[in-house]
């Protein structure tokens, strides 16, 4: 860790990664069209579709997150196709407005923040919206710390329709169960930055069979992510494009090492150490924006009290304690803050961040 | 470099990095949307728009450089815009499919491989394009090893029409002089893991006036590439997406360099070592691809010789000296083999490489 910094970082995404990671991350560059290029890729291949519990093809772009997402868009939605946007947040927000960026008829389905997407309003939305071609939906809304019921939503979708579900789980995959064989789901959208353990810069998506026949039939322009180019260069152990090497050379690792750990007990860690989050929240005499059953296994979104200013707050927990929480975006900017627990991440780092901010918010309310 | 690899790759990018750059590569992750990554954001751009000798607009990008080449295409045509697509080989190719895939009327001006753009051809294709949008060109085409006079075709375009011109320099730049202003260059695109001494991961763009005036009237769609977004962002020190931080701590350093050791001193530099090659190619019996006026100054393209297997003798040059050569593209593929020569590059560096293939070629035609 050559720029001498502490992995004090607590926001959800980028996470502070482990010495080992950081020195993998540092590995001397490799030819991506020669064979141990093409031995890794392959390799990451298999070990993702393990994590996504699927059969389905898979496949790394360099992108953030966001390139994730419009992948999903662009390889199978078409102008004035019907969509139907669920958004929890600032992050459904987004992939609405990639879908209506391309041409999508999109009709809104949106849920109060802090607040889950409900399956019965779901079913309605889809019984008022015959032919809708996809619905696009935010597994883990990270700006409010919520975690939709993504089983249950799928069930519903299925139920209902044949549209195609398009999934951003950019901050849940990997900390989170995505059952993508046995929940359907087309195509899922994730980023290296998050649960996995790597650095920002390789965006990672599954592509069903179902999604590939929307793409035979997609009239969308594409090019950088046209999904076809990732399938055919897949087939010689290469990549289209020069890909991310830094970020590649670490995720390898983590999927690996996700693998040999099993990812049920992955799930089971974050779970517990989000459990632990919320309770030193709540002893805090803080209060968390989502509902307790609905709350998010890999961030945790906090209320500051009345009269306190956010700004300063995460300043100050940053110069007295050296500890680096996320702030509230769009509309609960400076009114709450968040904790990221994701990728590799102790009990001791959530309790040093718990007491930061609770030492602060006492010293801003001259409590001591 | 934990994967234990020397710095062998001599394909034109990535490149390899010295040891205190891939120190940076595996810094501890920062908040990017913190004061830290504001000023270093911010000295980037400083330290870009120096190298492009332009007061334009520079942003960078979390992509490989096709990336970087659709941002210059999606910002600035719209469907049904003519374009003029030069193209000298692969690269150029790849412009004017993403021109295509994006709907434009796109005219070819196209140039047998291994030769440069003519001056004069360019000219008349303007004069029977009229109302020509934007021409879109490689300033080096690594897949030949040839530089196009870039200045030259710049002055006769701006000559001949009111087009916009966009140029894909991503294996040019930082090695060659690209004067956006002095040139008149609306778009260059370029990528970190070239010239630059930086692994893969970000692109780079810069943009006119006259650039963001074309933005205003295009109806092209896009969200990713939406280079408003990056302004945007820009003005609050922020990219609008998680970036690829290893691609950018390398980066910073770079450019600070760069800027510190001149850049006329480093054009200098890559030139000699570029007639260096070409020369010690020469010295083997070996016939350069292009014509020595037009050869670039970071990638040399050189013949194999009639009945010579060009995937076996990279095998061998890899096997027997541990060098990493490029090879051949497209048509080209099997009868040619590439060095780069951009960046981090030494005089022995070279040397190594022509003496592993020199070598290899006698002893595949049995001369010792």
């Amino acid at each position: 860790m050559s720029n001498g910094k502490q992995p004090n970082l607590r926001i959800p995404g980028p996470v502070p990664l482990p010495d080992d990671v950081l020195d993998l991350v540092g590995s001397q560059m490799i030819n991506h069209r020669g064979p141990e290029y093409a031995d890794m890729l392959d390799r990451m291949t298999a070990n993702l579709r393990t994590v996504f519990m699927t059969t389905n093809d898979a496949y790394f772009i360099t992108s953030s997150g966001t390139g994730a997402m419009e992948t999903a868009v662009v390889n199978t939605i078409s102008p004035g196709d019907k969509v139907l946007a669920i958004s929890i947040g600032v992050f459904g927000d987004r992939f609405r407005e990639i879908a209506e960026a391309y041409g999508a008829d999109v009709t809104r389905l949106e849920f109060e923040l802090g607040h889950a997407a409900d399956p019965a309003r779901l079913a309605e939305a889809l019984k008022a919206l015959p032919g809708c071609k996809a619905v696009i939906l935010t597994h883990n809304e990270s700006s409010t710390g919520v975690a939709n019921p993504l089983k249950e939503l799928c069930e519903v979708i299925h139920a209902e329709s044949d549209a195609l579900i398009l999934v951003d789980a950019v901050s849940s995959a990997a900390g989170m169960p995505i059952a993508v064989d046995a929940w359907g789901i087309d195509v899922v959208a994730t980023a290296s930055q998050k649960s996995w353990i790597a650095p920002p810069g390789i965006a990672m998506v599954t592509f069903s069979k179902k999604a590939w026949a929307a793409y035979e039939q997609c009239t969308t322009p594409k090019y950088y992510y046209d999904i076809k180019q990732y399938e055919d260069y897949l087939k010689i152990g290469q990549p289209p494009f020069t890909p991310c090497l830094p970020a590649m050379f670490a995720l390898d690792k983590s999927l690996e090492a996700m693998v040999a750990e099993g990812i049920e007990t992955i799930f089971e860690r974050h779970h517990t150490i989000a459990d632990h989050t919320r309770h030193g929240a709540r002893s805090l005499g803080l209060e968390l924006v989502p509902e307790e059953r609905y709350a998010s296994d890999t961030v945790t979104a906090i209320r500051l009290p009345e009269g306190i200013d956010g700004k300063e707050f995460l300043a100050r927990v940053k110069r007295d304690y050296n500890v680096i929480l996320g702030g509230g975006q769009k509309s609960l900017t400076g009114k709450i803050f968040r904790i990221g627990h994701m990728g590799w991440m102790e009990m001791a780092h959530i309790d040093e961040a718990l007491e930061a901010a609770g030492r602060t918010l006492r010293e801003m309310q001259g409590k001591n």
